[in-house]
């Protein structure tokens, strides 16, 4: 017998429209479908796109981009021929961040047993908030956030995959604030001293943004200076948090940098580390970028010390090419610290009466509800290559380009014929910040790569050429310094 | 003339490992593993996977599981064949999500347009932050978020896509607190008067989450009441809103919900518009689940008023089917406050000397940096079916179950037959709160479909049935009640 809890309502009467015994969607044409866009996908995609003798990129204004692809949406459907011709403009339009020529940002390559993964991931279409509707990734989360903890060095702690490395180092935040004061989850930073996070002048500005999100504020993220090399100086990091107490805030977290945005310099962990114990503060070590080298014995030096922080941001979709997203957030804590302070106990979700271990609803560690899984797509990856295969990954990348690099991020002015042997002229850095945009814009118009560019404290813009991808070969090297040559011979 | 910002380091020498004149991935070698791949998803996932003569769920105790599936990540990589069993295996041991009988979430069925929207934003790898590197989606998701708008009732607006529903919550209650306060987000919530937020008792425990992590505290989100149908009372919110402010603190913000998770209710939003006005305060719409109800003209009267929201949140990825994860946060505001709210301005991605419009680069509207891409496999779809296609998939599942329902949550208890009649009985409830958890054990180990439980305030645990997969027949909804009774006929 079966008992409503509503057994009735005040609503208008129903008009059906469609046949209940039919389903709306058809299996065999969907298939079909979905069998020409893997087509497509590879044709387009994965063949042409990772082919030097095709463009990086087939650049449109914006507006006539609009009118090619006819975005509208409307209130009839289209047949699959017409679908499968937008498949195909998609595809066509797209960035192909896949090609050796695309080292624009730091997410480009393809590994084909991670996209396998990601494939897998949708077509299965689950959750990672309970065992019950994601048993193979909950133990699987589990083990790759084992994998990479072991590698900085921890043979305990808790983890989570986060859409992307700013949440993974908001997390970090939030978990360091609730350690030091638990009353906030509950009521809220009203009418506690002012909060103080310390990071470098060239971290990430996810950790501002990270900041202004949990109410911290971003006058209250300390600028610790850097080196030469963009490495943060402790002994100045130390007389900030002094200085700080002084004035009448509480530090409590100093986020660090393994391997930054636009230089790739590591700072140093083992001495940031002496200061975050003196004075009893969460070292964070936001590790999106520069994560990935601890799989290389030859250079895993760059991180010595990781294992003194509380937590580590590592996202494997940059070097390790997993795909977009995968990043994960490390903790060495064992007191279940990251439940305690996202957990909502959602009855509807986390019932108490379940017939399995609860410890295996991991959904309130996030505070997200839907999550994505994350992990497939590098579990995948590490089966196929194995933690060997990784660490020739970066060797690779430390190799590729100049003799004794410090990381891959490799920056550089390009001096065009006219300025050379100038350098004392009065407007020559004016001029210098001037070039790089050109060049940029020839780039992509013509299509033949993709690089990013961007000023820096004092130094005038410049381009960073991040070399990573597993599908580079010195050929493309000498491509991108000749290339650069003939786009800019004329400036 | 090439000149590097760093000259040399101090380094050791590197010892090349590898050959630097090929690349590390075999293009040839993986694409036949993807292909591979490709069919077994369509094998296993999407045809035995949406077949009733095969289970919804494999089940196995999470040690049997990590046995069979050999998580364990090595050194060394594994030779094809055995990574597409690893591939077989991880489908085989999922739960079929796509299943007729999977109603266990607001994220079941599969629409075939969505998924090739899916293979295709997964193949394509780009990072929806500038037109730079994903040109065709900027684009894209402004259409959009345009069309989605205009369902709301505004023809001017602002959005973006977030990962999950929890985070769109969590931004509208960002963006409403900086209209409030700009300031915090420099100087932080110190020294500020305590914030207050309002929501009924059976909204999402989002905003409880949403108010830790932003700071404001659990204890500052005030629950309003619901009548016998779950909806929000306005006059319960009025009073609310009156005492907290005699007691000194800031109401800023209302979060009404439309579809609520457990039972579907949807709040009055024309007479919560009149409250909030009344206060000024920024009223959000939570419409995660029952957003999709706009497109039907029979039934969006259950939204009535929503056009007067300051936001909305809304998940395609529920009852539209457009696959996990795919939440829009919608803004009627045309101030660019997301911008403001949300912008770091970091240079080596938003450069002011592009040589395009810079407000094509979307990306410092978000919290997030990588920011996956999330409506094409909406786009395509809609695409396919149109907004005629979508009404009638909503219409459809209305219609499904039970005549004149308010939304699409079917909660009920099942009577065992030894307590029918017994109602009296002083333990009756006790009894019955027990049922749901021994069938729910049952179905899960026999695999026959999967269909949540909860109590919810006084009530005892209860089924909830999510019905709204467009690949269900009357036949699965009769093949519900009679397995469930003939799972529970012992009881």
């Amino acid at each position: 017998k079966i008992q409503l809890l509503r057994e009735s309502t005040d609503e208008p009467e129903s008009h059906i429209l469609c046949d209940l015994n039919e389903p709306l969607v058809d299996h065999t044409e969907g298939q079909l479908f979905l069998n020409d866009t893997f087509k497509i996908i590879m044709e387009e995609v994965l063949c042409k796109g990772t082919d030097i003798k095709h463009k990086v990129c087939e650049w449109k204004e914006p507006k006539e981009l609009a009118l090619l692809l006819d975005l509208e949406l409307r209130a009839t459907g289209e047949p699959q021929h017409r679908l499968l011709q937008r498949v195909q403009d998609v595809a066509k339009y797209s960035i192909k961040t896949s090609h050796p020529r695309f080292m624009n940002q730091q997410f480009g390559g393809v590994d084909y047993h991670a996209l396998a993964g990601r494939f897998l991931t949708e077509a299965l279409n689950t959750n990672l908030y309970t065992y019950e509707v994601a048993p193979v990734f909950v133990l699987m989360e589990a083990e790759v956030l084992r994998g990479l903890r072991q590698l900085v060095g921890w043979t305990e702690g808790d983890g989570l995959f986060c859409p992307g490395g700013s949440a993974s180092n908001m997390y970090a935040m939030n978990i360091a604030r609730y350690q030091h004061f638990p009353e906030v989850k509950s009521q809220g930073l009203c009418g506690l001293p002012r909060l103080n996070i310390f990071t470098s002048s060239d971290s990430h500005y996810s950790v501002k943004k990270g900041a202004a999100f949990l109410g911290i504020g971003t006058d209250n993220v300390i600028i610790v200076e850097v080196d030469e090399g963009g490495r943060m100086i402790p002994d100045d990091l130390d007389e900030k948090i002094t200085l700080a107490k002084s004035q009448g805030a509480v530090p409590f977290f100093v986020s660090c940098t393994s391997g930054t945005t636009v230089r790739g310099a590591f700072d140093p962990l083992d001495l940031i580390a002496d200061v975050c114990e003196k004075h009893k503060l969460w070292m964070h070590v936001d590790a999106a970028w520069g994560g990935s080298v601890l799989f290389s014995k030859q250079h895993s030096h760059l991180l010595k010390g990781v294992y003194r922080a509380n937590s580590v941001s590592w996202n494997p979709h940059k070097m390790l090419v997993a795909g977009l997203q995968c990043s994960a957030l490390l903790l060495q804590d064992t007191t279940d610290l990251l439940r305690k302070c996202h957990s909502a106990n959602a009855t509807y979700l986390f019932q108490q009466d379940k017939f399995y271990d609860l410890n295996l609803d991991v959904g309130d560690k996030s505070v997200q509800c839907s999550r994505k899984v994350d992990c497939l797509k590098l579990w995948l990856m590490w089966k196929a290559v194995g933690s060997i295969g990784f660490a020739e990954r970066v060797d690779k990348a430390f190799n590729q380009y100049i003799p004794q690099p410090e990381f891959v991020n490799v920056c550089f002015w390009f001096i065009p014929p006219s300025m050379r042997g100038k350098e004392g002229m009065a407007d020559y850095q004016d001029r210098l910040a001037k070039v790089a945009p050109v060049i940029k814009e020839r780039m992509m118009k013509q299509g033949t790569m993709m690089v990013g560019y961007q000023p820096l404290g004092n130094k005038v813009n410049f381009f960073r050429m991040v070399v990573f991808s597993p599908l580079l070969t010195q050929k493309d090297m000498d491509f991108f310094l000749d290339e650069i040559e003939r786009l800019g011979k004329d400036l």
